[in-house]
């Protein structure tokens, strides 16, 4: 079974749930018409099918290694990378005068979930390039700009992110690695990183590492911390790579999955280095760098889940064990169904939170109003959260429908669960993104919460006629989440944290009925979609109470276990 | 971090919660006083800490593999083999009249569940050869009784199931593996079986294969079953092992996880076996064999699920990121903490759920009465199923606390994940335990069920003074699955099944708030047992509403969304 691009549910998706077309309709945007955007999506599906997808398995039976201190990568991960740089996809939302298509953001996003369902540790490459093209579009001088933006969106270099120190993950703010000054503008970077994903490889030519560490002068925290460019090869007068710089990958960790994407502990010894935004507000560029690489990675999680969902369903079409009370085939038991039905609606509704998110973002570039730059800020710890744990649910649930053949790796159900468990992980892991939610995210008095609440009502009200009891649903569970956002504000940071995970589980259950219920509205009550809705609204969302006791459930049962408590 | 056998967890639930003294006051279990149940756990927890916990890792970086058709098993399995044996572990249960110790299936049940929690890879071997034992105990003849029980409860031999064909997983009655009668009481036995754990290894004087196959005259389906023993050495005039059979190994699954554990494909080319029980009654045979395995499944979930916790605990204990509200490890934080006392919450319910079912078993065995025999059939579906959910729930939960870390293999954290994947699937997948709870387990019109229920109510009556909110929401739970099991006997097959699985999750949440509920109790209502209860009560059991809403949502819906619909 091969990986097809979902490229229908997503222009379903775009066009009747997210919003996209008021995008088109803006004048910064108004490049993607209907017709632009059919011919992105399915370019970059035939280059997922074709191209990626065929290297899924050989990256994870070829791991990355390091020999002689260069990074080798799986077989056909040079020809996948390029094939992906030439069709001008890592510069799809890039600035056009730096060489980029400058297209929205959301379409860069449907991609970023195509290529990650059909080649996850390919993938990561192309979206930490652009998440660095977005930082240094955004942070650094026009000279660094000019010189690393054309080569990054070309692909022809590629780009990471160095944050995490051993002692440094979630925390960020003990980075202990330092940048002093060489006298000449430059700077002298020594440290080491650790998880740095596609921190070299033997096919790019210059690979430019953006690096957290701290100036001499730096405060302690988080306030103290810069961002530096450091590239592999310092670019000569031409701007080729010239120089070797003095920085080097020492090893490549052995993980559960993403074989073949290496991910490397870096040291720096004094490498050369360039400040990228103010001295000491590297955190602040960070961010620019990280809300996206976070939507980024919920969209790896549903690509995941859309491979494995597809990958499981085509199993459970072939596979025959007894009679079923629909066909021979697996797929007619009920327990299967429920389980690939409920996969389906878990997908459609993870990506419709973050096709929405990322319409969001654009349309706060188009239209320079708050309310979008704050509703896309709300939804990305959501998007990513239910995206990844969506992606792991549904590998897991793939793997059990293929019964004993899923414990066995040449089937590749289980190297989907492989791959995406780290998603829940990495660039923030899921608990941090819920306190990302329940923290600063509604520290202005919930502003976007109560937007998305009016809507989500709204939007049951336009449905009611048609779909009375979906409708009623959805309208009732809206209003139970009113009240436990009314309820976090109330709180301690403490008892916001403790409820933080089910809160946010609570919200992605709401907007993801409201998301199917316009589906079902769309289609007029009737047919697949609302009969996805009807599993959605009907089995999952009922969910909701039980996510609203835990967010409510406070701190206090927690802190009356002691350690020792727990140890015993 | 090294494992710490559970001790004082499991005596606790034993003489408080799973009714083990009721047990050591019938004639058959006598023996079972408290201070041999305490020399046994300790004894065995001894074992499981120094001899075999050191293996898990090991058996992980030195998979099993096949060498000119020799099994070689990884370092220091062997010696860890010879230690479980030599210890009398694996007779703890089996008839003293060959060579076992007699003693209830509950202490076998909790030896199961620590020496999983210290190497999962190497427990399959005993688990089997205990199957075996019990199988040949009821069905075979006494001259194979005699024979081969003495060796396998020794663990000279072990013992291994082969049910599973390529064509025939779940659906069991698709065998093909034919038996031909040759003339001298003895069968040649011709065909494949695969997923055969523990087929072969060097270091076992022989290994005893129980293989499901045909009569000529069978009937079609699972009434043409036979079960046949089937030595890998035919023994001698003077019991030891003889001439080779015809039957090989053909290859070993390259798998998720387990790596220590051989899993092989069987050829079977006219070797000799012989009869166990009546001709086409395999099934039956099958099944004694099968619902202990069932329940030791459960324990494997549960010895994982402790084990990772362990393992996260130690890590959460240890590791500094930021200031927290109490203390400086991550401990400290609310999310991490809740994760925690969710962990350590849910193994207890399972462990309670599953100590009872054992007691059941026991008990039936002690007293003949119909009543237990009832409870341990309902219990041991719940067991399974929520044992082993709860091994991957946890092991996934323990690799989450460790962040980027849990991602890389040399954490070990990921290797519970990996190992514990295929209980959900194998010994019946968790759907088939739920389809057998709704389906066989209520086909008395839910005798076992309602008791439980009352039992449950009672519980919570006998606690409403000290606890009345704990209390009430445990008594209303077992009111509302009432009314759904009530529900789920007036319903056809298809819908039952659609609703199997969280139709047994929402009994496992009933039944761990009762076991919660028991232990608060014992305490006198304050304490970590309480506080524990608390979380569970307050956090988990909420859950049920959803879970009945799902098991009581029908087929229709599913069947609503045609397989091209789920394809679109």
């Amino acid at each position: 079974m091969s990986y097809r691009a979902p490229v229908a549910d997503i222009r379903f998706l775009l066009d009747h749930v997210a919003g996209f077309p008021d995008l088109a309709a803006t004048a910064r945007f108004a490049e993607a018409t209907p017709d632009l955007t059919a011919a992105i999506l399915d370019g970059a599906g035939r280059l997922c099918e074709d191209v990626m997808a065929p290297l899924q398995r050989v990256g994870d039976l070829h791991p990355a290694r390091l020999e002689n201190g260069i990074v080798r990568t799986p077989p056909g991960f040079a020809e996948g990378w390029r094939a992906i740089a030439e069709g001008g996809w890592i510069g799809l939302a890039a600035p056009a005068e730096h060489g980029g298509m400058g297209l929205p953001q959301t379409l860069a996003m449907a991609v970023t979930e195509m290529m990650s369902g059909a080649c996850l540790a390919l993938q990561i490459a192309p979206l930490l390039t652009q998440g660095q093209i977005e930082a240094l579009s955004h942070h650094a001088s026009d000279a660094l700009k000019a010189l690393y933006l054309p080569k990054l969106i070309s692909g022809e270099w590629s780009g990471t992110m160095n944050l995490t120190e051993p002692q440094a993950g979630s925390d960020v703010g003990a980075v202990r690695t330092v940048a002093v000054p060489k006298g000449d503008g430059t700077y002298a970077i020594t440290g080491q990183k650790i998880f740095i994903s596609w921190a070299d490889s033997e096919f790019i030519g210059n690979v430019v590492h953006l690096v957290l560490a701290r100036l001499p002068d730096a405060p302690p925290g988080t306030r103290g911390i810069s961002l530096f460019l450091v590239p592999r090869n310092i670019p000569d007068a031409e701007g080729n790579p010239g120089a070797r710089n003095s920085l080097r990958v020492v090893s490549l960790e052995h993980k559960l999955g993403l074989h073949g994407s290496p991910t490397a502990m870096m040291d720096y010894d004094g490498a050369t280095g360039w400040l990228v935004g103010e001295p000491h507000r590297g955190m602040a560029a960070m961010f620019t760098m990280m809300n996206n690489a976070r939507l980024g990675v919920g969209m790896q999680g549903i690509g995941v889940a859309e491979a494995a969902f597809q990958h499981a369903l085509a199993y459970a079409r072939e596979r025959r064990q007894g009679p079923t009370p629909q066909g021979e085939a697996i797929i007619g038991h009920a327990d299967i169904r429920r389980m690939l039905a409920a996969m389906r609606a878990e997908i459609f509704a993870a990506r419709a939170i973050a096709l929405s998110c990322a319409v969001a973002i654009d349309m706060a570039e188009a239209t320079g109003q708050a309310d979008w730059a704050t509703r896309a800020a709300f939804l990305t710890p959501i998007a990513k959260a239910y995206g990844t744990d969506t992606g792991v649910d549904v590998a897991s649930a793939g793997m059990q429908i293929h019964g004993g053949m899923g414990f066995v790796e040449q089937t590749g159900a289980a190297q989907f669960l492989r791959d995406v468990r780290v998603t829940p992980i990495y660039e923030g892991t899921n608990g941090i993104q819920a306190m990302d939610l329940v923290g600063r995210k509604l520290m202005d008095g919930g502003e976007a919460a109560w937007r998305l609440l009016e809507e989500i009502e709204q939007g049951a009200e336009a449905a009611r006629a048609l779909l009375p009891d979906l409708a009623g649903e959805v309208w009732a569970a809206a209003e139970t989440l009113r009240e436990t956002t009314e309820w976090m504000l109330t709180r301690d940071q403490t008892d916001r944290f403790a409820g933080a995970v089910p809160f946010l589980r609570a919200w992605a259950r709401v907007l993801g009925g409201h998301a199917h219920l316009a589906a079902a509205r769309t289609e007029g009550g009737a047919g697949p979609r609302t009969a996805l809705a009807r599993v959605f609204i009907a089995r999952l969302l009922p969910e909701h109470p039980a996510l609203l006791a835990q967010a409510r459930a406070g701190a206090a049962a927690l802190y009356a276990l002691s350690d020792d408590d727990l140890a015993a």
